[in-house]
């Protein structure tokens, strides 16, 4: 079997070919919106959900074509999602990726357009017949994915987040914020292969269960380097939750009891994966990659 | 007939009672979000894109309540256009049908989210069997709708106006540039119908060119309101475009100029509905409206 940090470098690397082939590049002075797009979707990161798009099609054996336009669609939701956040009025952090934000690049107008621009490029691009032939699928696609990052999902995560400032929330409420802000699209990756490959529900079910588990352990491990890790490796600010007076789950638990409970979530998301047996073990793979992670 | 000023108070109705049932409440935190949607979206406005979808489904018998929904979805996007296109960042608007915009009474990030959400419901709408039972059909809607409204059509207009703020534009890239950022959305709103009528393409293209030729006569008697008009009638400040130092059809042409093209526009734009014979007298109607409208 391909190890898991090799399909992880040849997954991103056809991500990224295949967002450069899909972001526009126009004539009119609108180019700067385009640039801006592409500054942000193009400047690398883990494209983890691109990984989970089509680790979960591989075990349906869908056309990896097919799987590389809905991963697409994800980064570039949650593309526009991070240079949202980033904001002045939200997060307000200069960093992404190792280089300015692209509020500080460019300037605040231009992100929000281009944030904009982001979302329903990826809605272009499910719509199409290519992304698969039977437009039910297609349907099914993009209603999954417009709940998984409207208010039920993720911009409902993230309006919590912001509210959750200098609050004392508690672990339960903590973690519904991060269900909705992060494990909706971490879900939505998950699923979108059985989506893909018209599996039955428990199977659909698993997935999601899988997703919930790991994006909320993914979580833990991201606040864990927030406290613990390295602005170089990460590519951005650390310790901004202290600097904020953000409750996280680091916070309230302290980092070994937080550490220990995204090691069982993430036990607990490989058993939702017993159904597909030997075929996800990399799925396995990238569920062991999300503690051990250091970026 | 029914005359125009009924119809468009009837399917503003319908509208209205549409959106409010499409509108989320929900119990979690998140309800400031929730809030900010139906704050935008519940502040009457003309509802003049709806009308335009209801009117253009009635060509091809299409049931109203298929077309209520494609209307609500096209107003959810104008909505969070005109709430992005108001914030500090961009056009710098404090008032917006007669009561503060949305950034104004919430706050900035609140507002940058609501569009991001009411972007992303006008697609979970259209993708639900709900909308029309032919899959084939509501990918058509979408593709249609999220090339309308990105940087290809809208998103690309706004940003052509903010880069072209104190440049002198020629009445070619005005025109452009209005066509991006108002005809798009306006001419996927008359095409709606057709899309949901499945008809032919002869109709689709005599629908877009009645409906770019409408948008841009609308554009020129919105830029006149803003030099003749009065903040009363109209629910927001005037006299922006000149503060802003804003080229367009009027400050380039001179008002006379500008309001006989209006009315060339919309001369042309009634030619262009020939083929639906009498079945259009209320889409002539409505392009009448456009030019005699005072707000």
């Amino acid at each position: 079997m391909i190890s898991f940090a090799d399909f992880l470098e040849e997954t991103a690397q056809s991500t990224e070919e295949a967002l450069r082939k899909f972001l526009p590049s126009v004539d009119g002075n609108e180019v700067r919106l385009t640039d801006a797009m592409a500054y942000s979707a193009l400047s690398g990161g883990k494209r983890f959900r691109p990984f989970l798009v089509i680790a979960s099609a591989e075990l349906f054996e869908v056309e990896r074509e097919h799987a590389l336009r809905v991963a697409v669609a994800v980064e570039l939701i949650h593309t526009y999602s991070l240079i949202h956040d980033d904001l002045p009025s939200m997060d307000n952090d200069d960093f992404r990726r190792g280089k300015p934000s692209l509020h500080v690049a460019f300037d605040e107008a231009t992100a929000i357009l281009a944030g904009d621009a982001l979302q329903v490029k990826a809605f272009e691009i499910l719509s199409n017949i290519a992304t698969h032939s039977d437009p039910e699928v297609r349907c099914e696609l993009i209603a999954s994915l417009s709940l998984a990052c409207g208010y039920q999902g993720m911009v409902g995560g993230q309006m919590l987040d912001l509210e959750s400032e200098h609050e004392n929330l508690c672990e339960k409420e903590i973690t519904r914020l991060q269900h909705l802000k992060t494990c909706s699209l971490i879900s939505f990756s998950c699923e979108a292969g059985a989506i893909l490959g018209r599996a039955e529900k428990p199977f659909r079910d698993a997935l999601k269960s899988f997703a919930y588990d790991l994006g909320l352990a993914f979580q833990i491990i991201d606040d864990l380097l927030d406290v613990e890790g390295s602005q170089d490796a990460l590519g951005k600010p650390i310790h901004k939750d202290i600097k904020r007076g953000k409750a996280t789950l680091v916070s309230i638990l302290g980092p070994d009891q937080a550490r220990a409970k995204a090691q069982k979530l993430v036990r607990r998301a490989t058993t939702h994966l017993d159904p597909f047996d030997k075929k996800a073990d990399i799925m396995r793979a990238a569920a062991e990659f999300v503690i051990s992670r250091d970026r």
